[in-house]
């Protein structure tokens, strides 16, 4: 199979770097553009970029020319990991052009006829993009908050088997959701920042879009009320976070425990180059997960469950981790893509 | 007035050390005695301590001789910084034996004749010495878990004002909570330990014996349902808590923050030395309280809490924060004992 | 005495903020005015300011407004904390027009006429204001890099008594002293960053000029040579240096940490506010000294020295730790004002 | 070509995980039995070992039977990476009873008639084997310190080209270097130890053996006088080092660079399957190598060095960084134990 030719929008941030990353030996993609604010363009990729992870730029986007952030890339498929504050109208200025945008902003995840995607999750939704396509020439396909992406993937399986009604999560969450610079060494060492601007609202909001049904031209949101509290911790990946769940059929803690260790990617999902293995890795040590032990399950894309127990309050209680860079953002959007070229939405 | 001699049991461990930095200069008790394990036993105290606070050993202590743990000290009270496997059976000596045991340990904290208290919170409490004195000498009287410490203080006000029904509380506890050498850095470097021994259970039933109502020989534990998840993370002191509350009386935000900001000692407490000025302190930052920034407010005595805003399960939600090795440890105790000296238990 | 009012150039800065704290409740000086760039003029210090030290913002400074950095500011003595790529002509100005500058900046240290100061090191070189009136109206002093206050302080005596001849140090940095936002904890959580930009030659020169000797109208640099690596590490405040020495005379292990442990602040210095009772304690543990634990020595004000022992290569070696916005910062900059005050140099 | 089987000596431990996790899927080796202290001996690993490396217990390895520390395990070589208190006698039980012993311990490192190995570095010292063998039916093979395995893998070439006399070195070491649970966490967060129990001596040491010529029964040291201060940070795994050299032939600094870049393994060496590409790596960005981001050049195996410039006191300096536990322990004796088999040492 000949790889798809993708472009980066954002391609020099965080995000846009581990886009790189993650694309790089792609068995189905290949970086054929990076694209970035003005600051930027027209330098090379590695000389405009301040690589942050691991290891070097990969040599096939090192000599890459950086363009400017106009719909006139040689590709069909975008990726965007642009900033919000930039993100809405860049990526609608792509869309009208015809590109297919993957992103991971928040700018237009919320828009009705614009699918909000977790393969695993609701691949279904992406009947949308045939209602958006009847006002632009391409499309716009987002995936959730990084928050959001590892809480949804756990609490599908338990909403199919027993119905999901109310959801407590507090957040403990990885210095890289910020960005960089993002967060000071002087705020966040030997600390804990109990705030991160508008997360709470997009994790009590987005699962309810991700869970929901769809309808003619949209989705139903599911009917869950959550609740969160985000918190920046001074940890470099992974979010942790504590979730109680009230579940509508009543349910043994090994039911819930079943539930999540025999949740099966559907098929059509099951054979993209990103599903992992397990969707949800469930853990019986008594102190995991972790960030640092468990963020690399399933190279990142697997969501790792622990301390499963009974809560006083609601029903049960349990521990989640999420890698948030990987699942939470680049890979959950190239997720996102395979889905679309698998489905047929490109070309 | 002269100064009530004291003794430390436990002293060259974590808290004993804050016992002996917070007792230097207390203008109503003067170390006398510092007793430990036998391996400590019969070398000077600056030799068997590895002090780990900032400075140095206070001059005072640094050559008293580390005794025994046997009852057979020079003084009267003694303060209980032993750990809690150690902690049942010799403090039950000493209160045996006719000493006045204040006590930072878990081991007796919920028997029924002997007091778990927080000064502003349950001053009453200190009733269940005469009880506990028909059936010995001396008595011992307790201080909460760390993280209990600080939230029940901030419940204190809420639940005498509207009635507080159910409580979730997530932790994010430092690690001077875990004592010396306690947690491994290769644990706890960049990560989360999403889990402390038998904290959890402590935190949903502690609250309820301090908020409760003294009966005829004991407490009736408030009615009040706790649902608690507890972590650790690389903090070196402060615990952070996310806290969302049911009350019985549906109350606006303003009368909730009112009521935590109004918070008086009462009489017969506000003046004891370890009393601060403000139990609460209330922060409008957005993203305050963090531990590195208001650990130490009023001394390490006040919690302060932050972010209150509505719940969309519970009714409030907030952030609350109380240095542990302070109010939720060493220095509650030493608040405990000036309550009893101001009540003339002692003697 | 009726306390002197200074104002502060870069008052909403790290270090600004650092002097502001310090300046509260000193015995001589009264914060007066508070300067900053033009972004923030106009406005009320508390609101102008993300204060990042513990504790709140000292009452009498918070209600300021912050003044442009104008030389019109009513005061006599300013002291600035702005950065070095502002701090050169503003500093100028300020002298120009009659003021006493105490600079905390490197634009001016190495200017001929302009003395640089450590109280305790080189108190005579205040001659060099004479020099520099010839030229304007007031004059500027300044205080050396953060990493040479230290080091200087512990080579002063050991020059004096034995010549010092090569020095070998390698820094390891807090983030404190990048200022803020400064490094961001992406760059720094769980790493070492082998950089710190100009600092290096700062740590080679400026001790030269602290150790050299009054001419007629300037100063002859000591004959040391010295090399210097430094380096950010994950640290909040203190600077540890690891320094190996040849020396002129040679001499006994026991005559260096002699020489270390009886250095007295000079006649005239050592009844400064800010002169610590021993400019330079020598710990004798095998693994002090530590910036977590022995930064506030002396209220920061005093160098820690341990580990004091042969070097294979050089003749001793030994490990050194100041405070980097105390000593090495604001807190040196307040004690060359008390120095200028006591010589009278202000009026 | 059929798997060699080993053991592993002190598997539990910290390094002996590392030792696990790299014999995963080695084409030479195949771990066949673990062994560890009577405490742990005749469980299952996965249950005798608390896990601290990412990710799960390799499969092939969890099911094993922890076996005593006898030299009755059914294999020719065996891996040690027994605590250097324990190593000692061991190492000696297992060779005289005919193993070929490749061990990561300092106990027998400077025996006379035992090889100090890197391949790179010292293959021919190999030949010591033969000479021990005079006195015992195996033998047992070293590799050096962790941080003395990286610096003396730069000081090769610059050795062979220029001769090296002196050597400054300052090194920031991480934890896992001090093993599990090793460090507590109170000591090091926001914090630098300045100490290192005996690491100081071994780095001045065994380079010398390392760089030795081999004479007719043993080493002659090679003639350099090293320096060194050893110093704890909080980084979890990569040993950062500032080097500063003084060279026999005076030298430009771009034949420094040259030398270091053009390093290659010799014949005999660039085969082994642990052998990296390029020994050395030469860095040009102006600040690194970092720990976080360049540890795992050559899959570890490759030391980084950086920031080569001209020394006021010797001639040149640079930072040179080494993964400590794959270069510096269970990657290095693996190294050594491929040397070993390809030269014909086993069987």
């Amino acid at each position: 199979m000949k790889k798809v030719p993708v472009g980066i929008l954002g391609a020099t941030g965080m995000v846009g770097q581990r886009f790189i990353q993650l694309l790089d030996d792609h068995p189905w993609f290949e970086v054929a553009a990076v694209a970035a604010s003005d600051r930027s363009a027209g330098r090379r990729y590695s000389d405009a970029c301040r690589w942050l992870l691991p290891g070097a730029v990969p040599s096939k986007v090192a000599g890459l020319p950086v363009r400017p952030l106009d719909p006139a890339l040689d590709c069909e498929l975008v990726f965007s990991a642009l900033p919000s504050d930039v993100a809405g109208p860049v990526e609608e200025s792509f869309a009208d052009a015809g590109y297919a945008v993957c992103s991971n902003a928040a700018s237009h995840r919320l828009d009705p006829d614009v699918p909000l995607l977790i393969p695993e999750v609701n691949w279904q939704h992406t009947a949308l993009i045939g209602v958006q396509r009847r006002r632009r020439k391409g499309f716009i396909a987002t995936g959730p908050n990084c928050s959001t992406a590892a809480l949804t993937l756990a609490l599908r399986p338990l909403h199919d088997a027993f119905g999901v009604r109310r959801v407590f999560v507090v957040t403990m969450q990885a210095l890289s959701g910020a960005g960089y610079p993002g967060t000071a060494s002087l705020d966040i060492l030997g600390n804990v920042i109990p705030h991160i601007g508008g997360e709470e609202a997009k994790v009590e909001q987005e699962p309810l879009k991700l869970l929901g049904t769809l309808t003619g031209d949209g989705v139903a949101g599911a009917s869950i009320i959550l609740s969160a509290q985000c918190n920046r911790v001074p940890v470099r990946d992974g979010h942790t976070e504590c979730v109680s769940i009230e579940l509508e059929t009543k349910t043994e803690q090994r039911d819930v425990v079943a539930a999540l260790q025999n949740y099966e990617a559907p098929p059509g999902v099951i054979d993209l180059p990103s599903t992992p293995r397990r969707p949800v890795v469930v853990r019986t040590e008594p102190d995991r997960p972790q960030p640092a032990r468990d963020r690399d399950a399933g190279c990142g894309m697997s969501v790792s469950v622990g301390r499963v127990r009974p809560c006083p309050l609601l029903d049960h209680k349990f521990v989640l981790l999420g890698h948030n860079t990987v699942r939470g953002a680049a890979g959950g959007s190239i997720h996102n893509a395979e889905l679309l070229v698998k489905q047929r939405w490109l070309g």
